[in-house]
């Protein structure tokens, strides 16, 4: 097994992103692709010469690594055969023109294709003499749903018979994982006969493959085939040629094509570091060891700096103190800091103008922050830094695809916090908290965002993607997805919103992008921090009684118990591993919420309950909206 | 076989609508249901008991039909089977709160189940016991996806053997047609064991069936399932209770109730009607027989007048008359009328004002303008009279679901037509006319709305679907299915986007809706008709010569024709039946254009050529941004 650190060079298909020809280059390469693949139908409807295309390619430092696709072309009977080498040369000229010598030939799935290996070899043989007098090359591929060959093995046993110097295999990640085809074989092909290497990933799901192929692939770490055993192969045969993403996927063809991009390479990135031999140097530093939330940032003005922090205080929080060189303050309790940010020109102040008051920014304890950032920035994040006073703590940040500032916050061997570092705190005045740690930070995102999320916390910080639930609001369904880390202390659920008018589709239209919607605090005794809560004031959102009634006959659970939960308005869910009881607050300002929750071996996040918030909350939403009209009246 | 005609009630369950549970209530009663299923989980979320429930549904004259799912209940082992009685019992209380007396228990899914008929029935056996002596019944239905019980044969067997009055069998159209299975024996089945019937529609799809039953179920008449037959079995038994539709569809439950409920109502009338044996009298009066469109109207102002009736010129219509009473003119061509109406305080104002210039009614030539509207009256459309000057036609209309007015137009037996009527007709100044007719109009509609218009014109005008297409626009994928008549003269392509960032999408924004984006034109000679377009100074978008290229490798076409094609902008495209050679011309105002057709033998829509078309109008809007930027440095 080779053990070499080569990078291969990258492309990416012009039919996974979005917009018009040049449009598509012009994203690819502002991103840092090597090449293109050009997607024929691209090239149709271009208002322009394939010369014109070079020219584009070429000023923008964009290789265009293959042209593809050509199809139904082997063991086809006369005419169509004849037919097919007269479109073949009409194509080689395209190719001359755009300035590519490799064509991708996808196995056939015509009808009237002949099953006969020596025959679709003989026909490969032809055209590849003929792309050879033309200094072209051919690669072949099987398609999965190919009429007579769909897999990989069976196009590489037609060009071997084929034997042609100008004819190749081409394989892709997807057409092999997707029919669960073993890919390891490839690590036998000789490296000068894999001309092309296409990678691609996709959800599982029980669909006809070509359905699952035309609108569901994604890159690779978005979906759960195995694409870094497929690349592991190809890397061990010595294939040195680009890797190319070609993607169908109905979001990424609405999405902006940059972001796209930037996901795409971040996903080739990740992969080729992935599948290097595990004897070899890493490619990429290492994902960040975690040990949970430092902090939680507000963007706010004075006016929500006030009402937010008296929302805090009946949660429990106190404050703890005032930043010595900025208009920040800091609130407590047990291990959760919270920090209110109403500093001027700062990056909370451009949060504010945008979104409103909102959780500007999270702080992640890491192992080592420097490391961290370097796995961030070889992964294409930006990265920030706050301008700090004198002897205050410099604290390296990533930002999130949704402008969300991730701190990393390692430990100062001296012991010191970045609140005795940054802070003038407050004594500490006894602690009576009811409320631990924070348990998740729950975000929603914009429709059609969900795979560059995951990609975004499994490649950067090595989190990994818990199953998607689906949750019914009452104005449509929610899709959640929990990205968490290996040791469970950093959880994320992701939840997105095909419609706009649930809570979560009205969330991310009123903050214009994504944005932490609630944060559940952890709790070791929920009876009590409930109840402290109502002794401060605070508001728990009320559960209505049906609830309870059935709760009872689910789970069998004990009168006195259930007496309780139904007192507090708390909920329940059990799953194999152990059981749950939480209580969401009112929300603030319409904006977000806080959950109190005490796990008991639970490893979700009470999907089921989420439904019965979703409504109380539809429901309080339209009594206030009625009680304004009333008052209008 | 049974022939009468009576009415089955209508019945919807909750989970079929979205919003809060009153809402859902409210929107059921409003269009005219008889009752509906209470979905447990909406009575979970709500915040009231079930006897409020029970007491708004009175107030709205709602019969609760039963109350539902009941899950895996039957052939379990101790002690989960006494705790299913335990919980069985909770339910009953509930059902007695809500005031319903049946229950439906869905087969069982679970793990644990045991695979024993006899063990099934006992246990159905006890719970109907419990259930009748408080006046309740029992429900049993086939899940598809049942552990052990997943056909209706196979409830039917347990319920007989069960043979307890208080439980009886529920069938669902989806349960049993998803899986293939024939219905036609529930013809045999005794009324009164028959205790509840579902209906649910679903497009046929390679997924696997739970994910297909929970996301894309449909109304009747909506999806590829048989429901007709189903019904007409369970009619044929002699059943009498409600009809009632279950269910589960990601775009109903974001969409607004009521449309949905009117839907829902529309496709139970339609399916009873059509699975009412051949020999009983019809239930509805037989849609309409087509010949084609009689005219098209725009609603415009008189700056819009001027410049659409430029544009018309442009296309080779000339101003025909002017209406008697109104200010509406009339513009012609072969057998093409277009109307621009500027009428103050009438329905094209109020069009005009909501979506400015655009297609604001069409016209189709009916046999029975009377018996027309019968039908769409009894199918819930809501009908218009636009008032008329003396001795004007009286026109009938529909309102289709965006608010364009369909009217329809019956062949006077004088034979005078409705322009002699009602213009004053300037003489007919020799024909010069390249176009003919209105080959088809296209409309653009809001995501999610494709089934609710698919219904409506199956339902009220008897036009049936073709398959969907899938079109590529830059910015998104658009799905294209046409509805057409019965002989071929109405052709209605339906288009809708997911993404808002593609030609349709934003087609759909601008316009507040849906509405009229392009307009066909047949001619007899595309040639002589595009260049007679080009001689009165109109522009046919321009098609990428990259385009021609391939069409030649594609078909094998003869040089001389391609030059022609090439050189007149047109495109070309093949079926079984035979070919279509079609252009389009640049956009009026950004909002819609005209397609110019000649159809030999060819039955589809140039689908692969829409794509070419999209492209080429985002790269010239994108170039006239481009220009409007520079202009404005």
């Amino acid at each position: 097994m080779s053990s070499s650190l080569v990078r291969l060079p990258t492309s990416i298909a012009t039919v996974s992103l979005s917009g018009t020809l040049p449009e598509k280059l012009e994203a690819a390469a502002s991103i840092g692709f090597d090449g293109v693949e050009i997607f024929e139908n691209d090239l149709l409807t271009f208002d322009g010469s394939p010369a014109d295309v070079r020219r584009i390619a070429e000023d923008l430092g964009l290789a265009i690594t293959i042209f593809q696709p050509f199809r139904d072309f082997e063991a086809m009977p006369d005419p169509q055969r004849a037919r097919n080498l007269d479109r073949a040369e009409r194509k080689f000229d395209v190719m001359q023109a755009l300035g590519t010598d490799l064509v991708l030939v996808c196995s056939n799935v015509s009808p009237s294709a002949i099953d006969d290996d020596a025959r679709a070899a003989a026909d490969l043989v032809e055209m590849a003499g003929r792309a050879a007098r033309r200094g072209l090359r051919v690669g072949y591929e099987a398609l999965a749903w190919g009429r007579h060959v769909n897999r990989w093995r069976h196009a590489w046993r037609i060009v071997q018979r084929a034997a042609h110097p100008a004819l190749g295999l081409i394989v892709d990640s997807f057409h092999t994982l997707a029919v669960d085809d073993d890919p390891a074989g490839i690590a036998e092909v000789p490296a000068d006969r894999l001309f092309f290497v296409q990678l691609a990933d996709a959800p599982r799901m029980a669909l006809d493959v070509l359905s699952w192929s035309r609108h569901f692939r994604n890159f690779p770490g978005q979906g759960q085939l195995d694409v870094t055993g497929f690349l592991r192969a190809v890397l061990a045969c010595g294939y040195r040629g680009p890797l190319s993403l070609e993607i169908f996927n109905d979001d990424f063809r609405a999405a902006p094509a940059r972001l796209t991009a930037r996901d795409g390479l971040r996903s080739l990135i990740l992969a080729q570091a992935e599948a290097q031999p595990s004897d070899a140097p890493p490619m990429l530093p290492a994902p960040p060891v975690f040990d949970g939330f430092e902090f939680l940032e507000f963007a706010v003005d004075e006016k929500a700096r006030e009402s937010l922090a008296a929302f805090l205080v009946k949660l429990g929080f106190h404050h703890a103190g005032r930043h010595r060189s900025k208009d920040v303050a800091l609130y407590r309790q047990g291990r959760i800091n919270v920090v209110l940010n109403a500093e001027q020109d700062s990056a909370a102040a451009e949060h504010f103008q945008l979104h409103g008051p909102s959780v500007c920014a999270m702080a992640l304890r890491v192992d080592d922050g420097e490391r961290a950032l370097a796995r961030a920035r070889a992964l294409l994040c930006p990265v920030w830094q706050e301008r700090i006073g004198e002897g205050e703590r410099s604290i390296p940040a990533v930002r999130a695809p949704d402008g969300t500032l991730i701190y990393l916050v390692q430990p100062d061997p001296s012991g010191r916090t970045i609140y005795q570092d940054d802070f003038e705190l407050e004594m500490d005045a006894g602690d009576d908290s009811r409320l631990d740690a924070i348990d998740h930070v729950a975000q929603a995102l914009p429709t059609g965002r969900m795979d560059s999320f995951v990609l975004f916390y499994r490649a950067v910080f090595g989190l990994l993607p818990e199953p998607v639930w689906e949750i019914p609001d009452p104005y449509g369904l929610i899709r959640s997805r929990a990205m968490i880390s290996a040791d469970g202390t950093v959880r994320l659920p992701l939840n997105i919103s095909e419609s706009r008018e649930t809570a979560t589709g009205r969330f991310v239209s009123a903050y214009a992008g994504a944005g932490v919607h609630h944060i559940a605090f952890a709790t070791e005794d929920i009876m009590a921090a409930v109840a402290a809560v109502a002794a401060h004031g605070g508001t728990i959102l009320p559960i209505p009684e049906n609830y309870y009634d059935d709760l009872a006959a689910r789970h069998g659970l004990d009168d006195a118990f259930l007496t309780e939960l139904r007192r507090l308005n708390l909920l329940y869910d059990r799953d194999d591993a152990g059981d749950f009881i939480h209580a969401y607050t009112e929300s603030f300002d319409d904006r977000f919420f806080f959950e109190i929750a005490q796990r008991r071996g639970y490893r979700l996040f009470g999907a089921p309950n989420a439904a019965v918030r979703l409504a109380v909350q539809a429901q309080r939403r339209e009594a206030a909206r009625a009680a304004a009209r009333f008052a209008a009246m």
